[in-house]
């Protein structure tokens, strides 16, 4: 009999969620079924859309949801063999059993000098989804600039590599003056710190003050009004996330955006990578290919110990992290 | 020598338009030079969009910016021989004098049973916003669900009509029971008067309880804000107006839209019908087809008298107009 820890939901988030908000549990999992697979999770995600997808796709009492990677210890199922590696949504759980419905075998021919745990990052949920509000939704086109906040962040860091492979000129802000200098290194062309700039508005128009064609939105709330104003006409946004917002008990209001979008002819689209599923391997392949080129890099905020996942999630809704963070079993 | 009447704005908007920020002045018109033409207004637009534009293209002591129709009475210019009737960017004057630059020649073959004011109207800039909104911005597909606002208005009942046309169900929404009873006329297929319904997210769920496929956006504010609510998603939003908002003074605040955007993966984008400008020929022809085969019905709401501009023009602000709102001089 196999057992497995997992966290629980115990009470729903009301402001930034904390430690008391989740329970440890321990649980035997059942003898596998035909079709079956029982996993061993390596390296679990910690991810901020996880603070507001609590609200709608959770219960209390719920295991919290979450993708892994995780290595297939026992199997009744002939496509995932004893020994493989797969990207699961399996929570936050140690161990489970799985028809194998619910997940993804680690690509083909993955790199032996590559972690597995960039499956779950920048060959993973958000490097697609830098990929997509890239290709998919701004059509960003060489020579464009494009504006990047959360910009030291599991997805922006790859937002603004991508942008200057494409030959773009990239601006990023970002929480903590480290961000920034490893924006540098990223090869951002201009990074600032919003916490530290003063005015925000003057910060973007320095950065760029011809404005932007195209703006990667990780952030929302108030930063978002006063980037729309600095637009081009005929700028394009992608809204990927909100975390300025997630936390919030009651909802924070801003200026009306539509008469603003209609004067400079602005659009705006909200997206989840998930509507490109049928261009996941294409898109993993390309990813893949520009990391082990040196054209992407990746750095991982390493929490250790399954014990800790309530504390490197709430950690990342604080801006602890600088690239994808990672919970190590 | 030809003496004009003009319409001045002496005063920048502040809230609602008054009367008082207007003065009637009379000008001495200059001798045509060569390449001039002298214009006599026929028929004078007012139009929600000289509210907010005031602000931005205008300053104390200019003449109201606007378009009309207008009859060539003299000519130094063969483009526009005398008789002739042209659209003309000449604000708000009884007469005046182009070099040609800011005039169009009325549609070719104008029928002789069709009013030549509705070169402002459903066969001019309005029915230009109204069919690009739903082809090159809406992309609209027969069997889809669509809501406008403003449905009435000169923009608006023209995009039910056109999404009649490509067979779709079409929700409109309007501030009278007058408004409603011309949207029934019209065939749209739900139409409520969103002053008397109570609650207004409650109007827009029994009008299509699936939800909108798209939202031809003309009032912004707090509606925008319930309606986004209702979009189904990947739902699509043109946003051609923001009337509830063009008189404030200090900025209505709302929620901000981004994390509903991110989770129905909505698209909203801003658009002027000059964006097309090369389309305008074709488009108009095909809008002037329609009207003959009476697919499209057109209704003025007409105010007599030159002087009476400032006061048609603070009516259509407050709603007073059904259809298309037309001075005559």
């Amino acid at each position: 009999m196999v057992q497995a820890k997992t966290w629980i939901l115990t009470k729903h988030f009301d402001g930034l969620p904390k430690e008391s908000d989740f329970v440890l549990k321990v649980e035997e999992l059942p003898e596998l079924k035909d079709g079956e697979v029982l996993l061993e999770a390596l390296f679990l995600s910690v991810d901020p859309y996880m603070r507001p997808f609590s609200a709608f796709r959770m219960k209390e009492g719920d295991v919290m949801i979450g993708t892994q990677v995780a290595k297939v210890i026992q199997s009744k199922n002939p496509a995932f063999p004893v020994g493989s590696h797969v990207v699961g949504r399996s929570g936050w759980r140690t161990h489970s059993v799985s028809d194998g419905t619910d997940l993804v075998p680690v690509m083909p021919e993955w790199p032996q000098d590559v972690s597995l745990s960039m499956a779950l990052g920048v060959i993973g949920m958000p490097g697609l989804t830098a990929l997509f509000g890239i290709e998919e939704v701004l059509g960003l086109k060489k020579g464009e600039t494009l504006l990047v906040n959360a910009a030291a962040g599991a997805v922006g860091s790859v937002v603004g590599q991508i942008a200057k492979i494409k030959g773009c000129k990239v601006v990023g802000s970002a929480g903590s003056d480290a961000k920034v200098a490893y924006l540098k290194e990223l090869g951002f062309d201009e990074a600032f710190n919003y916490k530290t700039v003063g005015s925000l508005e003057e910060a973007l128009r320095t950065a760029s003050p011809e404005g932007y064609d195209c703006f990667f939105e990780n952030v929302g709330g108030p930063y978002s009004s006063v980037a729309l104003q600095q637009m081009k006409n005929l700028g394009r946004i992608a809204v990927c996330g909100s975390i300025s917002t997630y936390n919030d008990s009651t909802p924070q209001t801003g200026p009306y955006p539509q008469f603003l979008m209609i004067m400079k002819q602005l659009k705006m689209e909200g997206f989840m990578q998930s509507r490109w599923e049928h261009k996941h391997p294409e898109s993993l392949k390309r990813l893949m290919g520009w990391l082990k080129e040196g054209k992407l890099q990746s750095r991982e905020h390493v929490t250790k110990g399954f014990e800790n996942m309530p504390a490197a999630f709430i950690g990342i809704l604080q801006g602890e992290n600088i690239g994808k963070a990672i919970v190590t079993v």
